[in-house]
């Protein structure tokens, strides 16, 4: 009965017989399962979106925007129960999962702008009497496959954009944490979404493979780590696809010699150890430019990270809370131990923090690793846990090479008062997401979000106008009418000529 | 205490001397009175205004926008009592009421795309390392003039585009039929608007001159009849404001030997009598081209006509309900006598209309009269009553002659099954808004509403994209940064070199 | 013979009575006569303009595009012409006519792209199966009155735009210099341009106010001073034109303590004395921040001031050239005596510049003036000459405050290293066109020019984005095909029945 | 010395040991050779373009356009010889490869307006005082494949969009016929493009696979055959790039019973065989909805095929030239006869033209074929030769489908009087260019090219706005200045108080 099911033309089904555990971090139990669909299951979701497509499409936007407008709604009113079943499978902070519904909402919202961003483009006379137009038309049934570090975000990143373009969707959440991706599906049903046209199917890699290689898939939008991004990549795509699929991240954070340091280190705090740093925005890896910019940031940082509390996420003056699994905590406190061996300096080490209570609880508490050199393996991964490491440089223009050359490209900061410096640094430096004082530079719903080099592969961002450009293909219409005809009319006017 | 007063500042006031009867058009009774305001009272507006102004332009466009998102909500609850008060005092059937109130909320869902509407353009490099963007600034109290016949749809196309970029507002209503609008206001404030950010003042030419003079007003937006918009316009802009000012229409189909006859007269049916033809946009002429197709127009719309019912806004089996005042009862009686005594055939008489129990109304019934010329007083004016006229012609070319040669260039349709014909008059008529095979071409929220020639003063339309324009100011910034500065920074790497 | 005509229809006429001096401002000398067109000869062009209007709006705009592309080739081979025909009755100095010619030529590029910035908005299933659009339509005869001060430059602010967009134009060019006017006139003849599309007429009150009152010029642009923009403004709104009038200005520049004094002094020398500070965008007013500023300002700027060299327009090593007329020169002075008289230091003098060889022209030397305050007369009124103003301030604040008291804001400038502070002031000051350390923000020809408060009256600002709104008007169009006729045709295939 | 070298850094190359044949497909006499590139070479090439990418991306966007107007002038000015290597190489008459040419230039007229189309999308106050904007920067290097049929239009799909945005390119074009490919290579040069900007590298799979597999390469653009585009698009991405791959097409043409018959013949011949239907948009299908309309549009194309002359190059009076290849003319000539083998009737035969003087030249007669059916190999397959078939049905419902059910998905046609028709044909045909009585709705250059289903891989057509999309990446950024600072500046007012 604590099984968590897929939902298949407006009906949750249950009907897989393989499940999987799915864990709450914050007590290492087994409290559900999730049932793992077969090929046979994922192909009766692609079957129901097919089969709603044609009324979907035929839907005006404004009315397909009407769905989006009562959906903001509902999640406003269901806040809380979400958040329960975020932090239970995930076990974020209560806080912290409001603010991700929050950004996932602003996503709702942008889609209820449907009836402008869909508008295409009009030529009158393109030549004597022709004019031409395009249009942005849906593409039918689209993927996406979701992780689990945001399991309401990241959905809503990809499916009110998808649906009020026209588009059917299957979505494929991370089995770590399905519920409350399930209950937002719910709701959108909930809100007027005609059946069929959202298909939410769990599962693992049988799953993802059927949906690579079925040729009704028009479209696939991930988001998760980068080998499975680029296995999604070249898959899809060579099945005729289209793709988006972002991967993993190193966010580094330049610290100059005239930063507003309590300013720095305030919002690194929570741009470092918020959600535990599984966050493919969480910065990393701060620069500091100048011994004595270092030496300062990591004193107020040391002070800065004492009160910092992990927990279950339940209690509200919790500041994060575990990470996702125990091989996920043991990945984390290994890349801590390596760096430490390879010279580098653990200034706070939350290797062996204890939760009263919550004893066999996946949590890692925030560390601060002073001296890391680029050769370290806890520089060259993501680590994807509460871990702020600090490199020394002499220059910003070190600092921009060592972030360059790194294999990812998603986020990055600069804190400097200096305009010089914050526009040399946004236009050089190769990242899709630049923050100039602002260390978490998520784009807000109207922009779109999308690393470069080995954070993102394809050539559309997700959300915002390029969500809408990738869940749309153009046609271009070109129109000449042939002659007068009806207008010149002789024969019309012979009535009156009694 | 059944004074309808203002609201400023937040508060609803009824400190002015002066007061005007506000009619029930059914009975045609006084139930009501509005307060008319005195210059001071409409300079204590302004005052709010532009106390309210700093914080609401520094409020970020999308929290301006989600006040929008909780108005369409309580508009969308309140629609009853919203639709009994416009029902009330301008005698409107309550379905017919309801659809203006859906206009209206279409444009409050229009203005909730703020974040992507006030997008300015960004240039990178317009020179070397020279960056150069426009910012569509708030103009800061703007204001607006609106009709009788919409009392809530004329004031939703300009309040929610003109607060969600930043303005503050003094709107002042139409004095014949208030209270729905400062009901829709107050729903404004319940939704999160701050006082001060708009007020509503009641009042007759001494408020609308205090409005057109005073410095502190930026821009004048005014939906009315042609003369009072010429003075609008001459007035504003005189006093070195934008204005945009809506007139008056004269809105001709012309019937195409070919057109759908019976899709013609069904859609005409409620284009030319709906509302009691008190639309801008009412279809009142109908052109036919070739006499077999009037013949056949007129019979078909005297069969169509005989079930439409004239009544009270309560019963939703009316088609419609009284015109606003016993004046104007007498000038629409008027204009059809002239018709006739001037040739035409009045073939159905709506002159002599009696409603059972509601003996003193203001109602005319639907009249159709063939066989007008352009010479025809009742041709030449905006008649604004339920009386469709009926022009027959040889050509289309003579029927494009007709509308190009009117003075209004509001509405105008075609009805035809031929592209050619469709696109030959859409290209070249003079008109603004253009139908095909649509009698009523209001264009949606997403586009803009406005007319040609007389019937619009000024350069940009109301609501939809030109509505931004017109409530933003442009600014355009073009920065370079003089030297590498903090970048350089030899100093700061001094403190390494230990 | 030394006559300059009117060019209407593709001719160049010379057949009005009566004629005004035309004079080398660097000799004092009258050289030349121009022809003053009276209201028939003005209303002949209108003529003209009207009978070419139907085919140039029906010539696709990529063709309109090509005359363009071929115009900019003929301005480009005939700059040296252009150029000295500017010196010769203006006095501007090559280098400086050749930026003038440079900035209208990139006016004449962004017109080349007409393809694109005319295309509509297009909105599919606005309802079912009813889509709706709108298209930019050309307005029909438009007007331009132009300055002396830019005699190539902005005329070429409108006219590629207008014409690009299908109307046609008459232009009313300053009577004080008009042969360079009327030279890229008869080139864009030349370029391919109908007859008729453009007609040019010189003149004084008289033309101007046949345009003003004439019912077929549908809208007018205007640059020169306030007071004639306001009356220009209020004239043609009155006679129910959309009109944008461009006036005077007062232009600041802001020195912050950490500015780049040495750039700041260097950009600011051709800010204020290019062109003998006869631009509407001329910087005339320093605002130090800080008396230590203040005082390295000033001796910094009599250093760099000391080679200027002004003079004849033929001689590329001079900066600048005479003022535009005697009356001019001995305003330019009074301003810079009634400052002295009125308690204000000044620095440099240039009053008494003696020039040999052209002793009898129209100079005025550099002029620097500290210790300005705001309610002297220099400070209020727009001067026009070569003269720099410092005021000095305690605070940003301060400064921004004088600013936004002016009577003007076309145009200012912030000079600071720092990023916060520049955003505050860009965001903050009422002023149209903002500089970050750029002491002439004109913006570039993809953006458009306008001043806020008494510098514009309009609501639309000169070329660019904006150029394209003005010189067209929205058509929105809504279409539903009535039945599926010849598509279900059960008629078409009875044929096959054999 | 016949040998057709690649360019690289600027100069014309020579040096790879291995060439291929290039024959004048009139005389089918090989007059030329081109060299094909090694892996080395093309190395070389993509890092000369490496090199070069820095300072091109750094030229601003106005500066990049002006390479693009002085190209079009040179392309202008070099028309005939450009023709000329055309019809050498590939045979197309020279009015055809004027034609080609001209379309080839409106895509550099497009990139022209660079500056308007870089613009990026600036977002004020996403939050207090936080700023937002996305800026669109050039990807690097990237490389474009072509095709033999356009060997001038198709080059200049990509490069003058790609060049503009800020990229350096490696242009590897067909084989077959390069030498017009490199003279327009060669004239951008003399049109300003730096050294390195632009590579050309022939050669075939080695130096296809060179630019699939290197890491320094960004992007690809591929027009060909549908199974190399699939290759393409599946490599290049499986290779973390990304792609827009454009494949083979089968365009129908549904010839409606209201159809303007004489219209639709006339425009087809053009469509069906010019450039001896070795064009992408050929329309090859005719599909007649009922025998009547069928039996009058057979009939009436005999006719008009008659005068039809196919012949070599330079004779204007030629309407078409040879085949590509010996092998080619002999796989259309399968098709014809595979057709009357399977059942359908040749109504004009082209099989065994002999053209006079050109015996050995690779030409085939222009075809007509009646009474084709689906499962018929000859419609299955691209013919891409100067071969019509017609299909007759019943229904225009029965010819979407068919349509429909097709491979491809790149262009098609209705032949009709009737609104309705058109839209529901546009509105639900699964084709990406949808002409309305055009034949070849090749999209203008604001527009974007491009097929649905086989006919394209990728998510952004061609040229146009998607070209402007496809070769640049969104970088997004949001900025926040931590304090007033040097604004608040207490001690900058502190020199004043001596």
């Amino acid at each position: 009965m604590n099984t968590i099911g897929h939902l298949i033309n407006g009906e949750v089904r249950l009907d897989d017989n393989r499940t999987q555990d799915v864990f709450n971090p914050a007590t290492g139990k087994v409290e559900k399962w999730v049932a793992l669909a077969s090929k046979a299951t994922v192909e009766e979701a692609i079957a129901a979106a097919e089969a709603a497509f044609p009324a979907w499409r035929d839907t005006p936007p404004m009315k397909r925007a009407r769905v989006m407008y009562r959906f903001k709604e509902l999640l406003e009113q269901h806040a809380e129960r979400i958040c329960t079943l975020i932090g239970e499978e995930h076990g974020k902070i209560s806080h912290d999962a409001a603010g991700e519904l929050q950004r996932g909402i602003e996503n709702v919202e942008y889609a209820c702008g449907a009836p402008e961003l869909l508008k295409g483009e009009h030529s009158k006379n393109v030549g004597p009497n022709i004019d031409s137009w395009s249009e942005f038309q849906p593409l039918g049934v689209v993927a996406g496959i979701t992780p689990f570090n945001f399991p309401v975000m990241v959905p809503l990143w990809m499916l009110p954009m998808a649906l009020v373009c026209g588009n059917c969707f299957i979505l494929k959440p991370s089995e770590r944490d399905p519920s409350s991706t399930l209950l937002i599906a719910q709701l959108l049903h909930e809100a007027g979404l005609p059946k069929g046209v959202l298909n939410v199917v769990n599962g693992d890699k049988e799953a993802v493979d059927t949906l690579l290689h079925d040729p009704r898939i028009q479209a696939v939008s991930f988001v998760g780590s980068t080998p499975i991004a680029e296995y999604i990549y070249s898959t899809a795509t060579a099945n005729g696809k289209r793709c988006q699929a972002l991967g993993g991240a190193k966010n580094h954070a330049i610290v100059m010699p005239d930063a507003d340091l309590d300013n720095a280190v305030n919002s690194l705090l929570g741009a470092a150890f918020g959600s535990s740093g599984e966050r493919c925005m969480a910065l990393s890896v701060a620069v500091a430019v100048g011994d004595a910019v270092a030496d300062a940031l990591v004193e107020k940082l040391q002070v800065a990270m004492k009160p910092l509390k992990v927990g279950n996420h339940t209690e509200r003056s919790n500041d994060f809370g575990p990470v996702i699994t125990r091989q996920h905590q043991e990945k984390v406190v290994g890349f801590i131990s390596s760096a430490e061996a390879q010279g580098a300096s653990v200034v706070v080490d939350g290797r062996d923090v204890i939760v009263p209570g919550f004893e066999d609880g996946f949590f890692v508490g925030a560390t601060l690793i002073d001296k890391v050199t680029a050769d370290m393996s806890s520089y060259k991964a993501e680590i994807f846990g509460p871990v702020l490491q600090v490199i020394r440089v002499n220059t910003m223009q070190e600092a921009m090479q060592l972030i360059n050359a790194h294999e990812y490209g998603n986020g990055t900061c600069i804190y400097t008062r200096d305009g010089e410096a914050a526009r040399y640094f946004s236009d050089n430096i190769q990242v899709g997401m630049v923050g100039i004082n602002v260390p978490l530079p998520v784009p807000v719903a109207s922009h779109s979000f999308g690393g470069w080099k080995r954070s993102l592969f394809g050539d559309l961002h997700a959300y915002g106008p390029d969500g809408v450009r990738f869940y749309t293909r153009r046609k271009t219409i070109t129109q000449r009418w042939p002659s007068a005809s009806v207008r010149e009319g002789a024969e019309f006017s012979m009535p009156t000529m009694k």
